[in-house]
């Protein structure tokens, strides 16, 4: 049975029921997303204070069949966020839930509503001189909440890993209007199926996220940054090995980074220092945060001798400042806005078992060539086995030229992950955007299991509709 | 519509469709649990060799209403394993799918089949000189489907998490026999919904875990151990956070042991050597696992120093060696012996916010003494809030006087840790014996959002029946 639009005559009547100004027509921020891809229908959109009032709003769209689109900061990169064809959903958005409700230090616990953005939350922690350690690039914008249901990665992950892991427990109003109230603030939990974990990362399908018991963090007491010069993406997974062996946790980021991210640099943006006299053909950007009274250098160069004498690394530059941490970040942080520069005709955002990660490389050059002449900018969270697979034309060519080669790069680069194990979405989710990718290479008893919760749970199906499950 | 009975006829046709000696009648070790609270009812046992016969064997049973009885080491404490009555289910031991399937070092990823017994996973892990954190008290007979399907504690969750947090993909049989294929070794996936994280701790009720693809980690360089003697709970949480902003991840064991535990240790197992000179109220067993070229009594002696500094250490003891060490772990693991000698009244397996563990354990004295005169032994992982909060007869009383104050006892623990925040089954789970506590203390719409699920992906509910949710 279709939904029905969130019209006027739905929009009226629900706002007679909630307190004054909790409804009003979108306006256009709410409709864009941060790629351009999409433009979201006009409508309505409900602004709530307090859970009770989520309630009141999910409670009244499953009486009238009406879908609902949770918003949080709006800059997730698959559509999740967007709806781009009626019948209209009322837009929720979380942004007048921002409190940061409490923050226990002893526990390394804060608790936070929806609506909190990302940067305040970790400015909350460290006040506590606690570590909020989930941070990426949109995290002065990005709301928990948006952040939990798209199970968000990030640049810590190795050390501290995704969304979910950061979190003990929810708040949430489930499709039928019933509030969840389940903000425990535990480490163990052992009654019953982890309706917690179903939620995080079900993208807003499920119900709507309204507060999280989040897990904190001690700050580690000291910082080390290297870019150490590799052979090749195998030994750069050899000597992630070797480092975590001698640092074990310590070792809190290990990112990729290949020439042509260099090349793409000295191209695009000439005015970002490069480290290497001589540009190596891979290197790594590992980054330490250490217990008290260990020394940073000395850490740093006992993995990089180390790496030196086990043949995995030919070259090395270590932070003598934190100035020159950040120079050594900047690399790595601008290698996007080059490759944006530049133009690329397919992006990618997979995975792949760590030690699949250097055939995947290579076969995946390989395939590619049989598809035309391309340049591969690839690079990302070596550590976490998830890279940035992108795909530009041969140099003095624009991306413009090679549109009608897009969706054959894509099938070949989606192909070759899938054969290898790998995801096709490995930290930004299915949205709407990736639901065809999702249909065709995930494994169908698992895709069946998610339907029937998705019909179970969600009967009137009204819970951002068209996003990850198709009607 | 109730179940059918897994009787001889329903065997015998089974038994033609599957290769040989797969199905026979049940031993008596299949019907006993660990602590003898019930008899299984007696009938057939199906023992498949891969997951193709599984499958077979889920089909069977979903397309004749047979209940089935996912087995596997036996030694569950809440009868989750254990069907007391009928009709009888087919009990689906998994034994003999034991194999360590592949190693991974470089990925820190070890698959093994779900009959795999938990020491043969540590021992095939630490071969290839890497850790497999989970570890407990019945490693040598619990294979991995059953912990998983707990989602089992243990000692090292301070450090690692629970099991649900070592796996990074399963293999496994759904209610309706589909395979699902989701073996990943990816430390990012976000295509769909968290099934994984569903069936870990569904205690066999929304399918059959086959395999699973487990987390490894690094081996500490090098272990320290030290038992402090602390002013109180409260000081000894104010520990743990100190050692955590001195060493993070590194504190791998954290553990709180009372007066009365040393007490019983004396009263019951005089044998065991007491540590200090005067016995301190409270004292806490730490555990560090450090990097390379840390030395562990220079980390310990900091953190005792510290401690003592800030008031909140009063005496301590640093072990001088590995038999040392030991000695101390002994002191911790031999209060249960201690315990059963004595008999308790009731146990609990009880967590909480860490914050409120100080009140908690207050508290609960004055509430009991108004149930009458008993003896309180709190000990557990105090790094997770998870107290072992056990209660005896005054001193030259039996436990068989106060069985018509057992339920009272444990109403009154439960009442107090649900009033604060915490779960009546840290890490035990619910199986069959915490059937009412779920019901009693789970939030509502959790409760009603399990039962959707369970209905959704095991519509004739064949899959362990009367295991947490009531048929």
């Amino acid at each position: 049975m279709p939904l029905n639009p969130a019209d006027d005559a739905f929009a009226e009547a629900l706002s007679r029921a909630l307190p004054e100004g909790r409804l009003r027509r979108a306006e256009p921020r709410y409709l864009e997303e941060p790629r351009g891809r999409w433009q979201g229908i006009s409508g309505w959109v409900a602004l709530p204070r307090t859970v009770e009032e989520v309630s009141a709003i999910v409670r009244a769209c499953n009486d009238a069949r009406v879908g609902l689109l949770p918003y949080g900061g709006g800059t997730g990169l698959v559509g999740g966020q967007i709806a781009p064809e009626g019948p209209a959903p009322l837009i929720l958005s979380l942004e007048r839930m921002s409190a940061i409700r409490a923050i226990y230090p002893e526990e390394n616990v804060l608790v936070a509503e929806a609506g909190a953005v990302l940067a305040d939350v970790q400015a909350a922690a460290l006040e506590a001189n606690r570590l909020f350690p989930l941070s990426l690039a949109s995290e002065g914008t990005a709301r928990i909440g948006g952040l939990l249901s798209t199970n968000a990665g990030g640049v810590n992950v190795l050390r501290y890993g995704n969304a979910r892991e950061q979190v003990l427990g929810l708040e949430a109003v489930l499709p039928d209007g019933t509030v969840w109230h389940g903000l425990k603030r535990l480490r163990k939990d052992n009654t019953g199926y982890d309706l917690r974990g179903l939620l995080l990362g079900a993208e807003g399908t499920l119900g709507v996220i309204t507060a999280a018991a989040l897990k904190l963090s001690p700050v580690p007491a000291a910082t080390g940054t290297a870019l150490l010069a590799v052979q090749s993406p195998a030994a750069a997974l050899s000597l992630l090995a070797l480092a975590r062996e001698q640092l074990g946790e310590m070792v809190s980021a290990f990112e990729l980074i290949g020439r042509m991210g260099f090349d793409f640099l000295a191209e695009a943006l000439p005015e970002v220092r490069q480290p290497f006299a001589e540009t190596p053909a891979w290197c790594v950007l590992v980054e330490l945060g250490l217990a008290q009274g260990m020394d940073p250098e000395a850490a740093l160069a006992a993995l990089f001798t180390a790496g030196m004498e086990a043949g995995l690394v030919n070259d090395g530059l270590l932070a003598q400042s934190e100035a020159q941490a950040q120079q050594f970040w900047e690399i790595r942080e601008r290698i996007p806005e080059a490759n944006r520069a530049i133009g690329a005709i397919a992006s990618h955002d997979v995975s792949l078992p760590l030690s699949a990660l250097p055939e995947f490389i290579e076969t995946g050059l390989a395939r590619l060539a049989q598809v035309g002449d391309f340049r591969v900018n690839c690079f990302g969270h070596l550590g976490d086995g998830n890279l940035h697979y992108n795909v530009f034309p041969p140099k003095g060519r624009k991306k413009q030229e090679y549109l009608d080669v897009r969706a054959d790069v894509q099938r070949c680069v989606h192909d070759l992950v899938n054969e290898m194990g790998g995801s096709v979405s490995a930290e930004h989710g299915i949205g709407r955007l990736k639901v065809p990718d999702l249909e065709r290479y995930s494994d169908p008893a698992k895709l069946a299991a998610m339907r029937s919760i998705k019909a179970a749970l969600d009967p009137a199906g009204i819970m951002n509709p068209g996003a990850v499950i198709r009607g």
